[in-house]
């Protein structure tokens, strides 16, 4: 099968050296030419996938027009509110295109102004287009070091189509599930970012594992209100896309949402961690997001509130915990 | 409120030390002699939990019959396998006893030969007497040490009775939640210790995040359809009891359960590893008595029987994982 993976961070260039791994013809196409440039010269991410060479049948691209003739699946691996600037060139290079059957995003976050999801955005610029994410527990390097994973393929689109990319994109070492709740499936990606921040907080103030664990339940039955509320389904948060990913996230030291919690919850404030950051915190602008969302429709979410205020209101990181801590015993 | 706190083991003496802190009198009984000596000259648990002082109102005792003479709520704080053995002494003892209202295992495990929960064995030994467990994620350093945490009592109990006690025993730092369903609350424990078991086995393989986070979602679902088919709730299980315990002894660095699986994983050899133990894995045994609950009901647990298969059986752990990695596409 025939993938363009446009953009080339951490996640976008692992599925793309997955991709080629599997026999794909691929294409990676860096947003800026000058990444093109040096990921052709270098074969090897050095900003953003250090130590893992691009297989010899990866092709960078930079133009999208010619990469676009033949591309049958493009992923969009950007960040969540570069989405909409991403899909627009997409859809600009579009002409000559024929074998275009399926649109995938990578990225875990809501658009801050319109509180849409990634399929969502999609589907507002591309309509003529099944819009999707591939989405799950997938550290990127360890998907490049073809370490096992397991994710899922969630897409507005005909069974056959989603079966049969499912079947391509899974290996031996890549499981792709295919799932047709598509907001269940985005809103796990992204609510867990921002529990994911929650949880980097409690390691930050060194409340133990008991806390974060405490904190980690309520996330999750948090995060099944507010996507059952927001029409999901709640077995899909207990899947793969909510509960692997809250964990995966949570556990791994490399998970850029929980490190930054963590500096938050050690006293860093949060206006020079934003200042000084050369990779993109999708929580952050998704909480923001998933609040103004939450509070247009009423639902409650007390976590993500107290997430948010202490990330935009100035609140103390140890005082949003407490208050979050200290509510009234009751049944569980 | 009087409590007997009987056992002194890593987590029995960290509740005893909370209970104690809240005010309450406390007497916690060691079950060997010369533990009970050696706690009481020192003022410490130096094997089970050192560095954390007895607070001077704690009392050490070693005969039951004086302690249980005003006990109104006992903590049954043994391995599972000792703890129908720890409750007959306990009904032995009984005889001057009026105050007491409730008995309360802290053992996460089933009893091999019966398969019986706690719950279950305590209410076979003291029939007269309601029972039920305090289970959760609770690292009992963390919880000595006035960490936040919170925890669930299930118990079958009167409302009444189980709302009073869970006011006694919650504090600032521990907050205890209810629960009438004491078998999913008794069950998400003992599973969790098992599936902590296959979490260690991928770390120990050095198989990543991704793989853990996929197995723990598959873990999870395992949990809820084992829980069911024996007759628990299946929200109980996404709650702290289950999920909550889940992950913090998954991802907690102090899991006997996690450690013991991790050794696997690198190559160790069980009954190397069973032979030079000072403290219990309860996953161990626990997995056997699961395994045959399922084996006997007809209950599919992949995780489960890969786990036992591994432990029982020689299976080397790399094959047993990648049995259980490698089946059929599907939706999630």
């Amino acid at each position: 099968m025939n993938f363009a993976v446009i953009g080339a961070g951490a996640w976008g260039t692992a599925m793309a050296i997955h991709l080629s791994n599997m026999g794909h013809t691929v294409t990676l196409v860096p947003r800026r030419f000058e990444q093109a440039l040096a990921l052709s010269s270098s074969r090897e991410n050095v900003d953003y996938l250090p130590g893992v060479p691009l297989p010899p049948s990866l092709q960078v691209g930079h133009e999208l027009v010619p990469v676009l003739m033949e591309a049958e699946v493009v992923l969009l691996a950007c960040p969540a509110q570069a989405l909409r600037a991403t899909a627009t060139k997409v859809r600009e290079a579009l002409g000559l295109a024929t074998a275009l059957k399926l649109v995938l995003s990578l990225a875990k976050g809501l658009e801050v102004d319109t509180h849409l999801r990634p399929a969502e955005v999609i589907r507002a610029v591309l309509p003529d287009y099944p819009a999707g994410s591939l989405t799950g527990p997938t550290n990127a390097e360890e998907v490049a070091r073809g370490l096992p994973a397991a994710m899922v393929l969630a897409a507005d689109a005909p069974q056959a189509l989603l079966e049969s990319v499912q079947t391509e994109i899974s290996g031996a070492s890549l499981r792709v599930y295919t799932s047709t709740d598509v907001a269940g499936a985005e809103f796990g990606g992204c609510l867990k970012n921002i529990y994911a921040i929650a949880a980097g907080i409690c390691d930050g103030l060194k409340l133990g594992d008991n806390t974060r664990a405490a904190m980690l339940t309520r996330a999750l039955a948090e995060m099944v209100r507010v996507g059952q509320a927001l029409g999901a389904q709640a077995e899909t948060f207990y899947g793969l896309s909510g509960f692997g990913d809250l964990v995966a996230t949570c556990h791994g030291g490399w998970s850029r949402n929980r490190q930054f919690g963590e500096q938050i919850g050690a006293g860093a404030k949060v206006v020079d961690l934003m200042a000084h950051r050369k990779t993109v915190v999708e929580g952050y602008k998704t909480t923001a997001a998933f609040y103004g969302l939450c509070q247009d429709r009423g639902i409650e979410a007390p976590i993500l509130a107290e997430v948010y205020h202490t990330l935009y209101d100035g609140k103390v990181a140890a005082k949003a915990l407490r208050d979050l801590m200290l509510r009234e015993l009751k049944q569980e």
